[in-house]
């Protein structure tokens, strides 16, 4: 819960995220270091669940996702717990971290009748500050009394850190006739850049699908959701994004990522999946623009995401379009020093619906009114063509103003 | 000239830089963009002046970045002329830059009597904007009547654009027993993130040198002073650095990079170039902390160089150490975020003289109290040994604040 202004791209509402048939979940005031709001969340999956997980390329990760690198690769016939906390990204803590994730993990397995191996642990908060495990364990019992199928939206309150709302998503679909549910929530809003995910993630569904399955389409539906944002360039060293999938319902188990059957529930969790990371952008700190740039023919896909990073992150663009100026000057920038094939003079560049530049030159009939009154939109989209060939990407962005200043200069006080 | 208050960091005074033998000058307001100020400078070398340069590595470079690449390559036994405007970079306007460089450059050569292929142009200021020449042009006669072996104040001032301050370095030397003195001027203080020098920076003696030395000095020193500086991770499309010699000084031409008797022209040049480097640096836009990341122990130089601009461009540590925070927790993730080869239990790091982290964890004997005290300086300094090798290197940089905000939120308006 942070205390400053809520994004002016907050949703009205939490979307209703109906029970999962195979979930349980409670969640607990463990007083980590927030004061009088939930900061710990413990979903259990029923025996057979399947786990599909990416994580930070951040090289030097957190001791919980070291863990539930592991604990993903621990496949089991039990239930499937995930433990995550707020308030601490228990990351670079030295054996004190390590401690603390083994002692929350031993806590867990004997209050919730699991597997210590295979039960996944997310902590996201400050980083350098180890987790004092006893706070979390000592929440179990009360926890474990409290499990029940509903409580998404409490869910996404207690893993908020400089978040301004909570965020979460759902989409339905059939399965060879069974119909399908599918819930995510995500949580923000600084540090992200995500190479692999963003920094928490989890979406659950009561889908019958094999762990490679499952492991095969979060890879590839990442790519364009959670992996086409940036809020400020910088990859977290807790970034996790878990997929569970209980198997409750009604159809056979699906075990080859080219089922057709798949294809509908793929669509439905690309939604939620796009939905999470762009709820995710549109809380980065301090935004004021939500930005989308559409990177078109460049040489391949892998560069054109490179330009629109470059794009995306530049300073001098995102501090251009809080101040709503049409500063096309500043993309040319961004573009040359992406380091991938670019000429300046088969360049193209609009603004929304206003062509800015072709060829590497102004338009004689653009004006910098026309563009002005664009940029007082809210949703700036720039759009780039290369000029040189078939390589296309979408990047999506927020604008870099005062109030991520104010967030990050005091961040720990 | 500058409507933000004066960096901090600021000189008192600007140096004294005596007249140099083989050289004159003039500037004048030509009115490009900026009112009641000059923004124009010539820099006349005498007949059989070498010059060597080097330009931005931004892919998207400046038509006057163009015309300069190819008139470094046209030697001349002529006089050399440097003509240099500030208000508009006449970056990516096409055809109408083109025109604008051909039309200056020959404006000059036949009012200074030069070689029109052998003038070396620079522009800097808003990108987008192609150059009025007849503004520039039009000065020109005044000025070769004005021109003047003094000067060297009044061409910092005129090159200026958000600079708060003209910045200047000089040096003196002994080649083979003959006094030499090096005299340079630079500007700043945005889009700075020099891949092969900074946006402007101009050093010039009377040494007799010749260009492939001169030249391949200018490439090694510039690695440790204008490329190892960052103010916002943004590579210009203006970058030029240039040195002239005119070899009025009275010993026998150089014509050896090896050669002996060059060590102390070498040492003093690297001075003038780190001197100006730094004052670009410490007039970063909205600077308020001055930060130098040292690392050591990488697995190579260039490691060490790649993990130190991700930490001195890393939104997250600069905000941090704005709001004079020890977030050394900030530092790990963009160590680790860097891409390049490090281990979390085997990072060191210090603020200052605090020892915060070894071997992956916080030390008992660091207390939050002593890292908030050291943050209070002005200057910053953090180490960072990454434990895996002999690679070393220094990266220069400063603090993200609302100044910076507010100078790139309505640079054009």
């Amino acid at each position: 819960m942070s205390k400053y202004p809520i994004s002016p791209f907050a949703p009205e509402s939490f979307p209703v995220l109906p029970p999962l048939a195979g979930f349980e979940m409670a969640t607990a005031e463990a007083g980590v270091k927030y004061k009088g709001r939930t900061d710990l969340w413990v979903l259990r999956g029923r025996s057979g669940t399947q786990v599909a997980g990416v994580f930070t390329k951040n090289l030097c990760p957190g001791a919980p996702v070291d863990w539930s690198r592991k604990a993903l690769a621990n496949p089991t016939d039990g239930p499937r717990l995930v433990i995550v906390n707020s308030g601490t990204a228990n990351v670079f803590g030295g054996q004190a971290s390590r401690d603390a994730v083994n002692e929350t993990a031993q806590g867990a397995a004997k209050c919730f009748g699991a597997s210590e191996a295979s039960i996944l642990l997310a902590s996201t908060g400050v980083i350098g500050e180890p987790l004092k495990a006893s706070k979390v364990t000592a929440q179990f019992p009360k926890m474990k009394k409290a499990l029940d199928a509903d409580g998404w939206e409490a869910a996404a309150r207690a893993i908020m850190t400089t978040d301004t709302h909570p965020k979460g998503a759902t989409a339905v679909a059939k399965i060879d006739g069974a119909k399908i549910t599918i819930n995510g929530i995500a949580k923000g809003s600084g540090m992200i850049a995500p190479d692999m995910a963003t920094m928490l993630a989890f979406v659950a569904t009561d889908a019958d699908i094999a762990q490679p399955v499952l492991q095969s389409l979060l890879l590839e539906l990442t790519q364009t959701s959670f992996n086409a944002i940036t809020v400020d360039s910088d990859t977290s060293t807790s970034d996790t994004l878990l997929l569970l999938a209980s198997g409750a319902a009604a159809h056979a188990t699906i075990n080859d990522v080219g089922d057709p059957r798949l294809d509908e529930f793929k669509a439905a969790l690309q939604e939620v999946l796009f939905d999470l990371a762009m709820q995710v952008i549109k809380d980065g700190e301090g935004i004021t623009k939500f930005i989308t740039v559409e990177v078109t023919g460049a040489v391949s896909d892998q560069s054109a995401k490179n330009i629109g990073m470059s794009i995306a992150n530049s300073p001098l663009v995102k501090t251009a379009i809080a101040g709503e100026d049409a500063n096309w000057g500043r993309i040319i920038m961004a573009i040359g020093k992406a380091g991938e094939p670019a000429e300046r003079d088969k360049l193209t560049i609009s603004m929304g619906p206003h062509l800015l530049a072709e060829k590497g030159q102004r338009l004689e009939s653009y004006t910098e009114l026309d563009g002005a009154a664009y940029m007082k939109n809210s949703e700036i989209k720039i759009l780039v063509d290369i000029g040189l060939g078939d390589g296309i990407f979408t990047v999506y962005g927020c604008d870099l103003t005062h109030g991520y200043i104010d967030i990050n200069a005091d961040y720990r006080s």
